[in-house]
């Protein structure tokens, strides 16, 4: 019996067009992130359980990938890419430049429910500064993601900004309920601080409008100055009082990226965390960073209509007449190759429309014909597929004509 | 209690410098991968366990981490890239463009005895032509390893090159023992020929005395007269019938390369499977690639010394004078990045001194320096770390100096 060929619920192949463009999509950001001086990070995919569990809270112990390995350890996949980053730093800690700043563009695997369109298996890209507390370091984390944005070819996004320090003194269920603002409106909040917190409507009215109308601490406004200073151009942020991102463990500095146009949610969200790192070590150390939610950002891309139209891999294809004149297509496609071209040569037999219309699917842009009449004397015909014109030359010639024109193509 | 931070044994941390180096490695592959119109391919980190296991044999049932998912499922982690790549080609036949030329560079996970030195996890970097029978593939497939090979540096190696129909009609034991030819030498394979396939002396002798001097078979030889033809300079191969690559699916051409100065064994191997990609399908659909091994091919180029020297990820570090200095600074920055410059701000508070020995450990070539004059004129000192040279310049001039050598270095 032959075993049905299936993948996981929850987890994806990514066929070469799917996986070009998300390469594409890494190296845009890997560049970003590297221009700002973020170097890579790379921890493993299995961690020693106790690393990772009771570190995401109930919901985050119950939906990891956990298990005894053939050693009997009990091992954990990676569930984000924060807790390894704070055993690194643990672990490593003399080794290590500070303030350190790395970006990490790894998967994670979180055992989410399939019906609300999640996946098991997604890309997490993370950039995130260790050891400082200056708020340069702020400035720079929002920086940078704006950045990353803009070089993806984002044009309308705006960056929400709050300090965590505007919630002082409020309960936690009153933190969730404003944070609830965008998605169920004033009423909303007000309804559920009556009837889940105790306010009476005058309070929660009152109290909600204390955080809508709250003026940024003096740390933010620093921030602020910073920003301005960088151009509203560079980085297009407001002012966001009732922004709370959940109950995460940010501890000053919180934000939020909004691409105009895209309705599904944040692309990209971070803040200061200065209790968060230092879990594997006896002193607390400062942190800021975000991170990428990079399905959404191809998402995003898709309904903006900016998904990158990725060149044709090769430059040209070289065509293959018949078997016995194989050998002439194969040496030139080589010498062609030592010219820094890329080139395809045709692989299986067919006639020469079907190898055109190979050619013109996969947007090849030039076709080296190699016939009996080219191959006796050392000819080639270059064919020119976005026009039609084709030319029988030496292969000196075609070298030169395709030098030329590829070059200026690439430009 | 605090938790020790620490990795499983056989799983790495790959730290920033190492990071980026792996990260190179991996781009020039690609690269070559692509510009001979492989195209990448991704599979998901688990798979349902009855796809992996029975296609490695006893051992790699064995060796593999299976374990039950929350949802009772049997799953498994990715052991390499071939299995997973039947079952793509399996699962969407009708999508994918026949021939179908992929490459796939992901992890792979294996519990191997790290007594040997092993890892486990550890990275596959894989190139196959999927559904062509022709020589053409497999002179292709042979090209395309060599020219990574060149690509990173690597000058002496040479392509060690046999078809498994050398050994028709041996035994399995026999191909065993005349593989360790290297390893053991003639006197060792007669030895192991006799103690263990029941052979005499002189039959020993004959047979080993026959595969040596054996002469290729037709379809070899129409391989060789193709690489001859792209030429020895750029795949240099030698035919040795006495390579055997072990007892894997090999149905053909069978090789593997050997880096001159690198003894640790093969930097890259591969061959014609023509009967393994059907696995998961009624037809057998033939198949021919090599796969590197990424962690070889990092320790042959430490071992040669032609590990690259990875530039500097910023041009120029942005001094600050004072936190009430700062902003100059990071609105300078921002302005170098405007003009496509690489550019760091220093985030701590330190003197001159620190921040000068800083970009010299770190490679940067250019510093500038924002004290109370230039901050009061809007200008700014460029140091040029390489002759020590400085000069005080409008933020324009200063602009225009680093474009010039920038730009000058770069190309």
């Amino acid at each position: 019996m032959s075993i049905e060929p299936r993948t996981l619920k929850g987890f994806r192949d990514f066929l070469p067009e799917e996986a070009r463009r998300r390469q594409f999509v890494i190296s845009v950001l890997r560049n970003i992130f590297e221009s700002f001086d973020f170097a890579p990070l790379e921890t493993p995919a299995l961690e020693y359980e106790e690393i990772l569990t009771g570190k995401y809270g109930e919901e985050g112990d119950k939906l990891m990938y956990r298990f005894e390995d053939n050693g009997g350890r009990r091992v954990a996949l990676r569930y984000d890419q924060t807790v390894p980053l704070a055993r690194v730093i643990a672990q490593y800690q003399h080794q290590l430049p500070m303030p350190f700043k790395r970006y990490q563009i790894q998967n994670v695997w979180r055992a989410e429910n399939t019906q609300k369109g999640r996946f098991r298996e997604f890309l997490q890209c993370d950039a995130d500064i260790i050891g400082s507390t200056s708020t340069r370091a702020d400035v720079q984390i929002i920086s940078v993601a704006a950045a990353g944005l803009k070089a993806l070819g984002f044009e309308n996004f705006r960056v929400l900004i709050n300090d965590r320090s505007i919630f002082e003194g409020l309960s936690k269920g009153t933190i969730i309920a404003i944070d609830k603002l965008k998605k169920i409106g004033r009423e909303g909040v007000i309804q559920e601080l009556v009837s889940k917190e105790g306010y009476n409507e005058q309070e929660a009215e009152q109290t909600l409008s204390r955080i809508e109308n709250a003026t940024a601490p003096t740390r933010l406004q620093e921030i602020f100055e910073n920003l301005n200073l960088i151009g509203k151009e560079t980085v297009p942020y407001i002012f966001s009082p009732t922004l709370a991102r959940g109950l995460e463990y940010y501890t000053g500095l919180i934000f939020e990226i909004e691409v105009e146009g895209y309705t599904a949610g944040s692309v990209c969200g971070g803040g200061r965390y200065d209790d968060l790192i230092g879990m594997f070590s006896k002193e607390a150390i400062p942190a800021v960073g975000f991170s990428y939610g990079f399905d959404r950002l191809l998402e995003a891309m898709e309904v903006l209509g900016i998904t990158p139209q990725l060149p044709p891999m090769i430059d040209i294809l070289v065509t293959v007449f018949s078997e016995d004149l194989a050998s002439s297509s194969v040496s030139f496609a080589s010498r062609l190759r030592e010219q820094g071209f890329r080139v395809e040569v045709y692989l299986d037999e067919a006639n020469l429309d079907k190898q055109i219309k190979y050619a013109v699917k996969k947007g090849v842009p030039y076709l080296a014909i190699i016939g009996p009449d080219e191959a006796h004397s050392d000819m080639v015909t270059i064919k020119t597929l976005a026009t039609g014109e084709q030319a029988r030359l030496s292969q000196n010639e075609a070298t030169e004509f395709l030098l030329g024109n590829i070059q200026k193509e690439n430009s």
